[in-house]
């Protein structure tokens, strides 16, 4: 999904202070602030293009959505998606760790979409459901806080599934052919339609640290 | 998979004593007695035909195995299977309550293969991971013991993650395509053989109640 470098990237995002923030370190326990509605706030990791997070936010207006993503020549697109959505933010940075950007309960979900697998045993640390990922979602995540996962990739679903379970993590629902339920409540994401028009399932679950 | 109906069956199952336990609920607390060798013990919940159990009696006889299977007319052939095993035995009824059969901590293993998946809402109770099973199978297990559960079913699948974890069970190994894994050590089943063959995926856990 990497597309060309867009050298004017970097400034697109600077001048788009009102959809992308532009701190996100000094709004930590204080992300309600920049919205206009004070409500439950759904956090997507790896956010892309954007179509996710759009068709989200636009269903759900009873939520604010926060978009993470730190390739600047894909946020670009998503930018011009939810310029004109009053619950939806950006920020363009490379998480390091969630709990220096986000206080304790701060967040109400967490969306895991088509995540990296890092497929080689060397890099299981860099999988976004590897623990040490797992310890900081369940210190920014409200207690009754759901993580929902999306993969088409099984290995990194089967390595997931594990991850949670030996967290301590309950799991919620398990979905192994996503499309097959014909849920019209799910919002597909670029990558998923791409790989679900091929015929390739796609897997999702929803966890909790309950 | 129900064969016709074989009025010998009977016979057959009472003539084979040393096969076939006759009296499997006077055995609780006390199986270790009618084997040859004291080692762990691991149960099949729906032995059919019996070329699971004779596969995996003859690749591991560090264990003692015992199937229990409630139809007479598939148990006969696999008593024909597991006669010169004496680390194998079988148990033709239909199992109420496991408590009723085995003391706690007697079993160290269950293999569930390939169970009846019970689509229908109403007779979820039915299912061999519903809860009111679950809660047998953690009296019965020795403290370390695992369930080994294989399945093509999808909804069975998805369904049973979602119970092991409901019922804070963990997840010790979740396989969403078992034959891509060339796991030389997986014993199939008749069943398991037919479906894999027509290129349908074979899902496995791997749960413990720690």
């Amino acid at each position: 999904m990497r597309l060309r470098n867009k050298p004017w990237a970097d400034d697109y995002i600077k001048e788009h202070t009102s959809n992308v923030e532009q701190d996100p370190y000094d709004r930590k326990g204080n992300w309600q602030s920049i919205f206009h509605k004070e409500q439950p706030i759904a956090l997507e990791i790896g956010t892309g293009k954007g179509r996710f997070i759009e068709g989200m936010a636009t269903y759900n207006p009873e939520f604010n959505f926060i978009g993470i993503e730190r390739d600047k020549n894909v946020i670009v697109s998503a930018i011009n998606k939810i310029k004109e959505l009053t619950n939806t933010k950006l920020v363009h940075v490379n998480a390091r760790d969630l709990r220096d950007m986000f206080s304790e309960n701060e967040i109400d979900r967490i969306y895991l979409n088509f995540s990296d697998p890092w497929p080689k045993t060397r890099h299981e640390k860099r999988r976004l459901t590897y623990y040490t990922f797992l310890e900081q979602y369940q210190s920014v995540l409200h207690n009754q806080g759901k993580i929902i996962m999306k993969t088409d990739n099984r290995k990194l679903f089967e390595y997931s599934l594990v991850s949670f379970s030996q967290f301590g993590m309950k799991l919620e629902d398990v979905t192994l052919d996503l499309h097959a339920l014909e849920d019209e409540t799910n919002v597909m994401t670029e990558y998923e339609e791409k790989f679900s028009n091929k015929g390739q399932p796609i897997y999702r679950c929803i966890a909790s640290f309950q």
